[in-house]
C-alpha cells in the first residue's frame, strides 16, 4: 500500500518513503511494524496541517506480510518490490490454516490487489526511512533514546549433528563412551567463547535428542542449531571457521570420540544502509536528544528496509522497547518514545528532502 | 522359582544358591539373566552326573520379573524375598498393556504361584552367586575373561532445571541475555570434568527445552538429568557437592545470569558384596584363567544380587559381552565365554561349600 503527497518540484519524483508494516505476530506485539506506519501517517498529516511543502514527493508504504505469520514468507511485499521474491510466488502463498486461501485470493476478496506495480521499477522510491522499535535491550540498557541504524547484521544458521553410540551410564566408563550430548555441550560452550572473543554472536536455540532418551542411557545422537551473527560478513566467516575447527577437535576429545556434521541452513549477508540517509537521521536525532542521546546500532532482526536498501537509499530509526521484549503481549514502547521516534522520522525526511534538493 | 539338591550334611541347610532371572527386555537380549539360570542348571546337572556330593544343599533360583518390562517394577521377586517390596504390592502389579492382568493372576493362571514363601526367613539362602554378562565394555577392552564383582556402585539421579528468559538471538547482546541452554551446556561439561577428576561417573541422558524452541530464540528454560555413580557413597557425595557449587557459579557467569535448581530423584547407596564369596570366585577364576585373566569390577547396573546381598553372603561373576551392548538384539557372549562363566560358577560354589564346611 502506497500513499504519496506531491512535492513542490515541477514534476513528480519517486517519493521519499516512510515505510513499515501493519501485520503482526499472533500473540503480539502492538508496536513491531505498526509504529512505523502510524508514525508515517502522523508525519504526513503534520506536513499537511502546517502547509509544509517538501521539494520531493513524500509518502508512506505499508508493506504487506512482513511477519510471514499467516502466509509463511517473511518480508513478503518488500521482497516482491525489490525483485527478490517473484510476484506469482507471493500471490500463491497459502494461508497456514486454510490452504485454499492464498495471498492473491485474499487481496482480491478485500479489494486490495490494486493496479499499482509492486516493483522498484514500476513504483520506484527516492529513499526509504523506517521507524521501528529496537526489539532488543541495547537502547534501554544504555539509556539512549534513538538508535541510528547502520544496517542489518549478517547471519548464518547451521544445523549441527553429533553422532555417537547409546550406552548404559552405569556400566560404560568414560573412556569407552562415544557421548554426543557431552560433545554437543562442549561445542555450544566453545562457540560462545569464540563469538565473545571476536565480538560476534553465536547462539543455540534448538537442542534435540532421540525421544527414547532416559536418565541412565547415553543418547546416540544430538542435533543443535548454531546462529552466528555480526555486522561484518568477514567476522561471520571467521567465527564459522573457528567453530568448525573447534568442533572437530572436541569430537576427538572424549572416549571413542563422536562424529560431527555442520550443515548450512541460511546465509544472510550483512546489509549496509545508505550513508546520506544515516547522516540525516543523525542530524535529526542530535537536534532532538543531543549528541549523547542517540547511538549507532545494527539491526539484529530482518526488516523491510533490508529489502528496500538494495533498490534505494535506506535507513532505519530505532526507539527503545521495554526490556527488549518483542513478539509478545508485553511488547511496549512508551508514548513519549513513540512521539520522539515520529519526530525524528519527520525531521530525517525533511533533512533528506533538503539535502537532495541542494545537490 | 527355587530348585535344591541336598548336600551330605545330616540335616538340610539353607542352600548355596546360584540365581539370576529368565525374563528379558522386549527387544533383547538373550544373555542378560538367562545365562545365569541356564548355567546354574548346567552346574547342578554336572554335579549330579558326576555323583559329586556337596556338604551343603546347593540349588538354583530363577528370580521372577527382574527387568520390570511387562510388570513395571524391576528386581521384583528378589525385592520381595529380601523384604524390600511387600508381597501384596508385587502381586498387584498390572500388566503394562492389559491392567486387568496382574502378577498374581498370571502366576495363578500358569500354576506357578506355589506354596513356598518368597522371603529370606521363609526360604533362607546360605549364599547367592550370580553369573551375568557384564553389560559394559570393561572386560572386552581390558582383554580379561572374568570379572569378580565387588559390589554395586552407588548412584544418585537428579533433575536440574535452569531458568532464564527467552530472547531474540539477533537483537540481544550476550551481556543482556539470561541463557539457560548455554548455562546447562557449561554445567554438563563441568559435571563431566568433576567426575573425571574424582574417578567417578557423571552422565546426562535427558536434555529438554520448550517445544516452541527455534533457531533464533534463546530458550526460556532447560531441564537435564544428572546421573552420578561411584562404588563409594562418599565419592558420590563429593561429586554432588562440587557439582552444586559449580552449577551455582556457572549460573552467575553470563549476562544477567540464570536460576538453577537441582532436585534428587533417586538415591541408591553402594552395595558391598561378601568378602568370603568374592575370595571363592577369585580362587576359581585364578585356577581357570590365571591371575592375569580376571579383574575386580563393580556392577554399574542393578541386579537381583543387590537385593540378596542384604540377606545372605552374595557376589557375582561377570563374563564379557560384545562391545558392552545389552538390552538389544545384538547382545552377545561367545559360547566359550559362557562355558568359562559356568565353570567359574561351579568352582566358586564348590569352593564356598568347602570353605563353609571347614569353618
Amino acid at each position: 500500500m502506497f500513499a504519496s503527497r506531491r512535492g513542490s518540484l515541477p514534476n513528480p519524483t519517486p517519493m521519499i518513503a516512510m515505510g513499515s508494516h501493519l501485520d503482526t505476530q499472533p500473540r503480539g506485539g502492538r508496536y513491531d511494524g505498526i509504529l512505523g506506519v502510524v508514525a508515517a501517517v502522523e508525519v504526513l498529516r503534520t506536513l499537511a496541517e502546517n502547509g509544509y511543502s517538501t521539494h520531493h514527493d513524500v509518502g508512506i508504504v505499508n508493506w504487506t506480510n512482513e511477519e510471514g505469520a499467516r502466509f509463511p514468507k517473511s518480508m513478503m511485499a518488500s521482497g516482491v518490490w525489490a525483485g527478490k521474491i517473484p510476484l506469482e510466488q507471493a500471490y500463491s502463498l497459502p494461508d497456514i490454516f486454510d490452504p485454499s486461501v492464498t495471498v492473491k485470493s485474499e487481496l482480491q476478496r478485500l479489494g486490495y490487489i490494486g493496479d499499482v506495480a509492486c516493483s522498484s521499477t514500476g513504483y520506484p522510491l527516492g529513499a526509504h526511512f523506517e521507524l521501528h522499535i529496537e526489539q532488543g535491550p541495547i537502547l534501554q540498557e544504555s539509556r539512549k533514546k534513538i538508535g541510528v541504524v547502520q544496517g542489518g547484521q549478517a547471519y548464518r544458521w547451521f544445523t549441527v549433528t553429533v553422532s555417537g553410540r547409546d550406552a548404559h551410564t552405569g556400566t560404560t566408563p568414560f573412556k569407552s563412551r562415544s557421548d554426543p550430548l557431552l560433545a554437543a555441550s562442549k561445542m555450544i560452550v566453545s562457540s560462545n567463547a569464540i563469538a565473545k572473543k571476536l565480538g560476534a554472536l553465536a547462539s543455540t536455540g534448538v537442542f534435540k535428542i532421540p525421544p527414547s532418551s532416559s536418565t541412565n542411557t547415553i543418547a546416540s545422537n544430538v542435533t543443535f542449531t548454531l546462529d552466528i551473527r555480526h555486522p561484518d560478513d568477514a567476522v561471520v566467516d571467521e567465527v564459522q571457521r573457528f567453530c568448525t575447527e573447534s568442533f572437530q577437535a572436541i569430537a576427538k576429545e572424549d572416549g571413542h570420540g563422536v562424529k560431527v556434521d555442520m550443515s548450512l541452513d541460511t546465509d544472510s549477508p550483512a546489509t549496509k544502509f545508505d550513508t546520506d540517509c544515516i547522516k540525516m537521521v543523525e542530524k535529526a536525532a542530535t537536534k532532538l536528544v543531543g549528541v549523547d542521546g542517540w547511538l549507532h546500532i545494527t539491526s539484529g532482526a530482518g526488516h523491510d528496509s533490508v529489502n528496500t536498501s538494495s533498490r534505494c537509499p535506506t535507513t532505519m530509526i530505532f526507539v527503545p522497547c521495554k526490556d527488549g521484549v518483542s513478539h509478545h503481549p508485553e511488547e511496549y514502547c512508551s508514548p513519549e518514545d513513540c512521539a520522539l521516534g515520529a519526530q525524528t522520522l519527520l525531521e530525517s525526511v525533511i533533512n533528506y528532502d533538503e539535502f537532495k534538493a541542494g545537490q
